[in-house]
């Protein structure tokens, strides 16, 4: 059993889900180490924060604890997926009378990728599909996720790993899949999410620690001559922990200090689940 | 039967794929007058433009007008809904290797309006929530609607029709179910579409039309003063022709001889369907 919908093992869903006609709802991923899911708290506050702000109801973040543990139990490693959306009904665009959340927690299979995504960096491009600034939405991790689909199909090159997305009007945003800092004067930078992109739970984690070592942390507007004129730079997302990059167009970076301090305590995570 | 599925009556689609993972899809709303669909060729032209800007296979437009009919065969009225999405697969965004895209048409009621809609005009508010700009998916009828959703939601008062949508750089876009054209002596205005909205084929019907009979069209750029200072407006979409516009906000507008001369030709679509 891997799908549970509203509780029940299922493989498919309701045509006239609103999250199938309209992308209308939410969803979380979720990294499971030993059959925990050491951010499982930080994940669930950007779910309720997400509901929130989608005018949506909250699931029962006891039951969803519940289906969760019932999917990861004797995982040694896996992604719990759980999608939240508005339901079926409603005429049109309009939220049905009586809302009844579609409620989905499903487990895929831990994605394993080389060692030298760690140790050695990765590769990096930027693409060309832009993410567009609406602050209605900017954070969240909605359903409307084409902008991501165009940019992460610009390449096919598998010595690239993520490709750098900006705004329209050229702030430098996220990857497609995962959150960026820089460093520079052993102070980190990330982007401002008012506008745009998806405010990772890795990206939470990293700031608070990056705070508990006395580390500077702006979150602030960034262009691209700042990447060119950083010190080190990583990814980051809730599955992978953080990737320096080790290259990107004609500049090329060494896994510097900062990183490798915040490498090791992300990386704990991976192994000792409580957080 | 109201539902085909890749040709199968189904009421339930598979959860892994990518119209419900991420809005991955686009749709096409259809008037069915007499069993047929008098703006079939509008439709079509719009899917496979659609579909080939989401780097979609097109479906097979003869395979779709016979499941079409066969829904709509003895119908009066409906509404069909055409669905297509990129399918199940790929790992994360990226398209899967082998595409197998989701073809669904299925079939509603026709919704009934009260005939002063059409007679004396709506009333219509202004939305807070905006649309984005983001080129590579404006006028696109594409799965990702949440900012539709959120707009049509900032109001219940059901003396009020239709909401206006502006984009985040205050141009005025469309409603959040249709598009909008304004009049001024005897010229028609509509908004440029080329960096948010959908580019409706009402909206197109109507431009043409408008330009056999002689009658200015200038797609521009629209802002809030424009619709103060108009002689007339009106609504449009495919499913209820055209809406003049009586009141928004303070101002107030009769139905026009622009208007009342394209209300005539638009309301013989849904009599004479030989379009």
């Amino acid at each position: 059993m891997t799908i549970l919908i509203n509780g029940q093992p299922e493989t498919c869903i309701d045509i006239q889900d609103r999250g199938f006609q309209y992308g209308d709802g939410l969803f979380e991923t979720i990294a499971v180490v030993n059959g925990v899911c050491p951010l499982w708290k930080y994940h669930m506050r950007r779910l309720q924060h997400s509901c929130e702000q989608l005018q949506l109801n909250s699931p029962d973040i006891d039951l969803l604890s519940q289906e969760v543990k019932k999917l990861s139990a004797k995982k040694k490693r896996g992604v719990i997926k759980i999608i939240v959306t508005r339901g079926s009904g409603g005429r049109g665009y309009r939220y049905p009378e009586n809302e009844n959340i579609t409620r989905i927690v499903m487990i895929h299979p831990w994605l394993d990728y080389p060692a030298s995504n760690w140790q050695e960096g990765i590769n990096i491009t930027q693409c060309n599909t832009r993410l567009a600034q609406q602050p209605a939405l900017a954070g969240l991790k909605h359903l409307n996720r084409l902008e991501q689909v165009m940019a992460r199909n610009e390449w096919q090159d598998i010595k690239i790993t993520e490709g750098l997305m900006f705004d329209t009007q050229d702030n430098l945003i996220e990857g497609t899949f995962s959150n960026i800092f820089l460093i520079k004067n052993s102070q980190l930078f990330t982007p401002d999410l008012e506008l745009s992109g998806v405010a990772g739970v890795m990206r939470e984690f990293i700031i608070q620690q990056a705070r508990e070592l006395a580390i500077d942390v702006d979150i602030c507007q960034l262009r691209e001559n700042d990447i060119t004129q950083a010190d080190e730079m990583f990814m980051c997302n809730s599955l992978i922990g953080i990737w320096p990059i080790k290259q990107f167009n004609d500049s090329s970076y060494a896994v510097g200090p900062v990183t490798a301090q915040l490498l090791e305590i992300t990386q704990q995570i991976y192994s000792s689940p409580n957080v």
